[in-house]
């Protein structure tokens, strides 16, 4: 790997690259976290990249990672992962994190489909035009309603889910909290009334008194 | 588990609810045929439901799986899982399909991520509307466009990735092929032009040579 672009990284670490305030960029850094003692060491150096000033569109950026999308690994072998609920179950393997059981496991994986494909698409959107780039906002308003009601029905799904359950896998908590977790907690940044949700509020809570939970205002922060 | 819904079923098999032509439940069939030689068996009863016919939205189908989705897994204990590629991911637990190595395990979940959030919402619903329910065709021509564009912008970051590759991930033939499979061979029936793809179609051709290839046209006959 080329070292030459995150600075001073040692031969035997990987890059994660992530950008500031990001739900995506949060959960592989929440499950560097949330490794936990005994567990073998993952080395990952974080190299922030700022999206809004235009980074993740420079050539040197898009020779490593030509979609250009943060998050994005560059493991210590050279090899390259995206997508964040894949890159967060790399770094989570050989942790507790990932379940042990192959229903559990297959659960996680659903649970994460899920984030991508009923929370995220609409709760992301929302928020980015809400608070990250609010300039924007009234260029897209058209856009918001849809966004809302998806984003809604999605998370009533979840809130019917963790009715009967403390965590989303009946393995306890693990990388599908992790992962779900990204943005469902910054729904009200783009507008989502989540006291309609109040079994999502009561895991919001759960999820933050986890050993070694860190808020998504650290994210840039060095790791323990 | 109960064994009235599905007729006849031996305690010690799981479930397995498909729809006939369904590239989401062509998925965990594929997995079935395919665990191959020396694999555990899986005893699985394939149970069709008749979408079009409204079997999803009968009560005693929504009482085992309140979202009504098809596939959906009823494992020999009870337990309920759903989205395709998670219930593709835990029927081929113990096989080859499943990445050994944790990178490529990761490469796998990401290209099921990919699946479902760049390929199958826009496939899917094209080819739902042009082949499945074409009377409905015209009431929906506006989104077409939509579909066809970002369709064929994961298609072509599926190609690019091919153009260099035998199959998705670097362990080979595996779980990911057949979540990106199940769709992407049926978007010409949605309008695509595959021709603009060749290293998708090079692909088509190696995953349909697989030892255990079903075609989805034979989704609901018998496993062997």
């Amino acid at each position: 790997m080329s070292t030459g672009a995150s600075g001073g990284v040692q031969a035997a670490s990987h890059t994660l690259y992530i950008t500031a305030g990001s739900g995506n960029s949060y959960k592989p850094v929440q499950v560097l976290a949330q490794r936990g003692a005994g567990t073998p060491a993952v080395h990952c150096h974080l190299q922030p990249i700022d999206v809004l000033g235009g980074e993740t569109r420079r050539p040197g950026f898009l020779a490593i990672n030509p979609r250009g999308q943060v998050p994005f690994l560059l493991t210590d072998r050279g090899e390259r992962l995206g997508e964040s609920n894949a890159i967060a179950w790399y770094l989570a393997e050989g942790s507790a994190l990932i379940p042990a059981a192959p229903l559990h496991r297959a659960q996680a994986i659903q649970w994460m489909i899920f984030e991508q494909t009923a929370l995220e698409p609409n709760i992301s959107p929302a928020r980015f035009f809400s608070t990250l780039v609010p300039a924007l906002r009234e260029a897209n308003a058209a856009r918001f309603p849809g966004w809302l009601d998806a984003g809604h029905a999605g998370l009533a799904l979840l809130d019917a889910h963790l009715a009967e359950r403390e965590f989303l896998c009946d393995s306890g908590y693990g990388i599908a909290d992790i992962a779900v977790f990204g943005y469902t907690h910054l729904a009200r940044e783009g507008g989502f009334d989540l006291d309609r949700h109040p079994a999502v509020l009561r895991w919001i809570e759960r999820v933050r008194s986890q050993p070694g939970h860190r808020p998504v205002a650290d994210l840039l922060q060095p790791l323990a």
